[in-house]
């Protein structure tokens, strides 16, 4: 599985959409995620919407990039779905990890917008999309095909001195 | 990625050990994980001692397994490289889906065992292996070549009814 080797945070983009088949692949990557008890604690807005895009890259100082992002993809949590609460966000980090990965496998770039448990952040984007209190936002994926020099490539982090054996 | 797609919850391993360059690949796979600040904030444990294996099966009853697995990796969070320690969970989340993905690819099945943020289950792991408070264990994957029925394969888990596009 390359993917996993030649992912990188992608921050630039073509001025091209992501294709419809290609959104819902990335979104039938994230629902293969494990989770706790099986409980698929997840739900997704998907924004294509420029106006929208540029109201939400508000959230923090880091997701400027959105302003000009083709996509992006919210990953919610559905409380309601919720066997074991304390592992949302585990669940939905897995999820996010998987939309990371299959967009590298799709020729695309993304970067993962960290948003809870920061309250400010969760805060901003329940209320832009007048979210129910059961719908937590967990993270903003910023996509698109690669531009300037922000391309996927391989970039050695291993670090043999984190493992310990027995 | 046909991983993402495959990977399952595997349980029942072959007496068969993993061997080296696979376990230094899951390893290298789960360094290549996003963080926060691309803080890195992970170190591991691998063991494939029999007797350590029947002790560490104790720490839940879900973790039986491991009694019988050939391998458990140990994903610890290293507090001392947190810029962001609120985001621990996540990258470390990340990291351990690398591990599972990264295992179908080289024809393992695995299975991520919670510990984090169960304060029972994290410190019978510190108490085993001795840990210091800035390392947190956070979960544990079991994992072997697959036997019985418990081979890698797709399930649709696909829920058109979670997305919402705008």
């Amino acid at each position: 599985m390359n993917s996993i080797f030649i992912r990188r945070s992608v921050r630039a983009y073509e001025a091209k959409p992501v294709e419809p088949d290609k959104i819902e692949k990335l979104l039938r990557a994230a629902m293969q995620a494990p989770s706790a008890a099986n409980q698929q604690p997840w739900s997704f807005i998907t924004v294509q919407d420029r106006e929208l895009l540029g109201r939400l890259s508000d959230v923090s100082e880091y997701s400027k990039m959105l302003h000009k992002a083709p996509l992006a993809i919210i990953v919610l949590g559905d409380m309601t779905k919720c066997i074991y609460p304390i592992m949302w966000e585990q669940d939905l980090s897995a999820a996010t990890q998987n939309i990371l990965l299959e967009a590298v496998e799709l020729e695309l770039g993304a970067v993962w917008l960290g948003v809870a448990p920061l309250h400010d952040r969760m805060d901003f984007i329940s209320n832009l999309f007048e979210l129910p209190d059961t719908s937590k936002p967990f993270a903003i994926i910023s996509i698109g095909y690669p531009a300037g020099n922000q391309e996927n490539k391989f970039i050695d982090r291993y670090k043999p001195e984190r493992v310990k054996n027995y």
